[in-house]
C-alpha cells in the first residue's frame, strides 16, 4: 500500500513531465481520420488501428488487431508488477463521426489545433474527445507507470471501430472472447464531467423499450364525403389510445409499469440536489420552462431515476399540402419507454401490446413491430470499486466525484453485464461543451492531463 | 296545360324513334378528348365547345363559346312557345377526365363502344357517363320539342369545361353573367339514380370546413434520453385533443357545433328508410362491419344528415424505417368537418381553434392554417319544382323518385345559391357502377334515352 503511494507521486510527476510529447502522440491519432461510417475510411480506421496497437506493444503490452466482419478491434494486455493484482478492463474507441458540415469547422477537422479557451489550451480535432482523447488519457497513465516500475493492476485494454455505428461487430466478439476479457471490473470512459470542477461517475443508465403499432380499420382510404359518419378512422383511435398512456398527474398508465421502479436512496438524493441542477436553465435552453414529468419529482429525478413513455413519431392518412378529405385506412405510433431500477422490458412490451388491444374498438386491427429493449443499469453504490475511484477522484480534483445517472443507454455497459457479467465504472473528463458529433470538437488539455492523472490515482486505489 | 301533356306524348314519341341518331351525335362528342387537366388536350377542349355551339345551334338556339382565363363556357338560350313561361338554368360540362391507367382500358377511350350489359347496351368511352352522356340526355329533349313545336320554358344552357380541374373560371364567370344566367331553377345533371330501377333527386348536401393545425414544444427535435421526463411531447398533446373531439357515444364534443343541426323530417326519414339502404354492405365493400358514427342514428342519417369530425391526416416526429428516440418539435393533424343544416362553417372554424388553445398545456403553442369552408345545402321540401320533378320522374321510371343526400360537396350547387340566388335542382341518370374517373367508364342507353325522356316530362311538369 505504501509502495503503491510511493510509486503514484513519481507517476503523476512522469505524466506532468511529458505532457507536451502526450499531446502530440494525440495528435497524430487524430490525423487518422477514422470515419467507421463512411467506406472510403475503412482503410483508416485500419491505420487507427495498427497505430494503436504499435502505441501499446510500445509500452509493454501484448497487443493485437483483431479482425472483425467490420472494423477491427485492438486487444492488449499487460500484467502488474505484482501478483494477485486486481484486473481491470479498460474500453474505448477509436473511431469517429462523420465531419459534415464540413463549412462550419474553423480548422481542418483532421488537422488538430492548439487554440486558447476559457480552461486554458484545447485541441480541435473531429474524435478529440469523442473518444480519442479519452482513451488517451488511459494510455498515457499506462505508460506513465510503465517508467516507474510497472502497472499497479493487471489490465485488459478494448478498442473498437464501430462504436459511431451501433458497435455491430461487438456481441459476437465479447461471447467468443469472453474468458479473455473477464475482469474485476470494467472501465468505460465514453462520459462527461458534471462541470468543468467536479468530476463525476456514471452508477445509473436508463433502459429502453421500443415499440411500434400500426392500426388498420377500413381496408383503403376512403373519401370522408362518401363515408364520414359511419366509416371509423384509425388516426382517431390511436389517439385516444396515445391520450390514455399517461394520467393527468404526468404518470404512465400502463399496468405494471411501475413494477420494479425504486425510490432513489436518501444519501443519492442529497447529492442531487448539492449538485444545483438549474431545471429552468435546462429547459429554457430548448425553448421550454415547465417541467412536464411526473408530477412532485425533481429535474435530476425525472431525467435519471424516473421511466418514460415517449411517442417518437406518428403518422397516418394525408401528409401533404393543404387538405384532403379523406378516411386514413391507416395510422402509426412509434414510441420509446425509458426504463429505470428492475422493470422488465419486456414485460413492458407486451404492457403496451394489450393496453393497445383493449382498446381496439370493432374493425380496427393492430399490427406490432417488435422493437428491441435493454433494462436499466445501475452500479450498486456499495462496489468497492466504485468507493475506491470515488476517493481517488476526489484526490485529484478537489471535490467529490458526483454520482449520476444518465438518461439515455450506453450499449457497452450492458453488453459488459449481459456477456461478461463485469459491472462498468463509467468515468470520463469530456465537458458538455465538447461538441461531440458535431463540427469544432475539442478536447480540454486540462481534461487530458488531469484524466491520465486521475487513471493513475484510480488504478493505484483499485490495487491497494 | 292539356296543350302541353298532348305534346309531350310527341316529344316521347319522337325521342324514341331518333335514338339511334341520338347515340351517332352522343359518339360524335365522345370521340372528342377534351381532358381539361393536361394541356396537350386545351386545344380539344375548344373543339368539344365548338361542337355544342353547332349543336346547339342546330336545335334553335342562341350559342356561344365564351372565352374565359382557361377553358371556355358554352351558353345557349331557347325561349319557351308560349310567354311568360318559368326559366330554368340547365348546367353541365363538357371536359373529362384522364384516361390513365390506359392499359385497363378494354378499347380505347375515345373510340365509343356499344357493348352489352345486363340492362341492355351500354356505351363505353371517357366522358360517356361524366358528363357528356348526362348533359346529352337534356339536349335530346330540347331538339325533340323544337321538332314538336317548341319548348315549354325557357331554357339557358351552361356548359363548362373545367369541372375536372376544380372549376377555376367559374365563379367569376358567374358574377360577371349573373343577369343572363339567373333563372327561376337550376337543373344540375351531374348526380346518380338511387339503383337502376330508382330514379333520385338530390336534395341534400353536406357542407366542409378544414383545419389545419401545428403544435410546437421544445425548439427543436430532443434527445428523449437527454430530455424524456421534464420535456413536453407535442404528439401527446395533439393526441389528447383529437381524443377529446369526441364523446363515447360518437358525437362531436366542440361547444356549440350542433347548432343548426336539424332532425331529418319523418317523411324524408321514412322514404330513406324505405329504399332498403344495407349499411352493413355498404361498410362491407371496404373492410369494416360496424358504424362508427354517433349512436342511434342509422347509416343513411349518419351519411347524408349528420355532422361529422375527421382527422385526415397526423404527422410528427421520426416517420423512417425502425425507432429513434426524439422528443420531437412539433405534431400536425389535418382534420375537415361535415356540415349539415344551418351549421355556420366560421363559427365551426372558430370553435375548433378555441377548443384547442384551451387545452395546450405550458410551452406549447398552436399554430393555424386557415381552411376553406361552405355551409350544407338543402333543397327545401315543399320546393314546387321538386314536387313536380318527382311526379315526372315517377310516371318514366314508375316507382317514385327517392330524395336522397349526399355526403360530399358539389360545388356547383353551392355557387348556384351563393352567386347567383338559385336551388339546383339535381338529377342524373348516372349509375353507381358506370367507372367515372376509372378504366371502361360507361352509360347505359337505357339511362341515355330514359334520361331524355325524363327531362321531357321534367320540363314539361315545370310549365304546367
Amino acid at each position: 500500500m505504501g509502495a503503491g503511494l510511493a510509486q503514484l507521486d513519481d507517476v503523476l510527476s512522469t505524466i506532468d513531465a511529458n505532457q507536451g510529447a502526450a499531446v502530440e502522440r494525440l495528435m497524430e491519432l487524430l490525423r487518422i481520420p477514422s470515419v467507421s461510417a463512411q467506406p472510403d475510411h475503412f482503410a483508416d480506421c485500419e491505420r487507427a488501428a495498427v497505430w494503436l496497437t504499435q502505441d501499446l506493444a510500445a509500452i509493454g503490452f501484448a497487443a493485437e488487431k483483431k479482425p472483425t466482419p467490420g472494423r477491427p478491434m485492438v486487444v492488449a494486455t499487460a500484467k502488474a508488477r505484482t501478483r494477485n493484482a486486481p484486473h481491470v478492463l479498460f474500453y474505448g474507441h477509436y473511431d469517429v463521426q462523420p465531419v459534415d458540415p464540413l463549412n462550419l469547422w474553423k480548422t481542418p477537422p483532421f488537422e488538430p489545433a492548439l487554440t486558447d479557451g476559457p480552461l486554458g489550451k484545447r485541441i480541435v480535432a473531429r474524435g478529440s474527445s469523442d473518444d480519442k482523447g479519452q482513451l488517451m488519457t488511459f494510455l498515457e497513465a499506462c505508460r506513465a507507470f510503465r517508467e516507474n516500475g510497472g502497472l499497479p493492476c493487471d489490465v485488459t485494454m478494448l478498442f473498437e471501430g464501430e462504436e459511431e455505428t451501433g458497435s455491430p461487430s461487438l456481441p459476437k466478439f465479447l461471447e467468443d472472447n469472453a474468458k479473455a476479457l473477464k475482469a474485476d471490473v470494467a472501465l468505460v470512459c465514453d462520459t462527461s464531467m458534471w462541470n468543468a470542477e467536479t468530476p463525476a461517475i456514471t452508477t445509473m443508465l436508463r433502459g429502453l423499450v421500443s415499440a411500434e403499432v400500426t392500426l388498420t380499420g377500413p381496408e383503403r382510404d376512403l373519401h370522408s364525403g362518401m363515408y364520414g359518419g359511419p366509416a371509423i378512422n384509425p388516426i382517431r383511435v390511436l389517439s385516444r389510445i396515445i391520450a390514455d398512456l399517461h394520467d393527468d398527474q404526468g404518470r404512465v398508465t400502463l399496468p405494471g409499469f411501475y413494477d420494479g421502479v425504486e425510490e432513489v436512496p436518501e444519501e443519492i438524493k442529497e447529492g442531487w440536489d448539492a449538485l444545483g441542477f438549474d431545471t429552468g436553465a435546462f429547459l429554457r435552453a430548448v425553448g421550454l420552462s415547465v417541467p412536464a414529468g411526473e408530477r412532485g419529482r425533481s429535474g435530476l429525478e425525472m431525467l435519471w431515476a424516473r421511466p418514460t413513455c415517449e411517442v417518437n413519431g406518428i403518422y397516418g392518412g394525408y401528409l401533404g399540402e393543404g387538405p384532403k378529405t379523406v378516411i386514413p385506412s391507416k395510422a402509426t405510433a412509434k414510441l420509446t419507454f425509458r426504463l429505470v431500477g428492475k422493470q422488465n422490458p419486456e414485460r413492458i412490451a407486451a404492457a403496451f401490446q394489450n393496453f393497445v388491444r383493449e382498446r381496439l374498438p370493432a374493425d380496427v386491427e393492430a399490427e406490432f413491430k417488435p422493437g428491441g429493449g435493454s433494462p436499466a443499469l445501475q452500479l450498486p453504490t456499495r462496489n468497492e470499486a466504485l468507493k475506491r475511484t470515488r476517493r481517488a477522484l476526489e484526490a485529484e480534483w478537489g471535490k467529490p466525484a458526483a454520482m449520476i445517472g444518465a438518461g439515455g443507454s450506453i450499449p457497452i455497459v450492458g453488453l459488459f453485464k449481459t456477456a461478461l457479467g463485469m459491472d462498468s465504472l463509467m468515468v470520463g473528463f469530456a465537458l458538455d461543451d465538447d461538441s461531440i458529433h458535431a463540427p469544432n470538437e475539442k478536447y480540454e488539455l486540462n481534461s487530458f492531463r488531469k484524466g491520465a492523472r486521475s487513471w493513475a490515482r484510480i488504478l493505484t486505489a483499485i490495487a491497494e
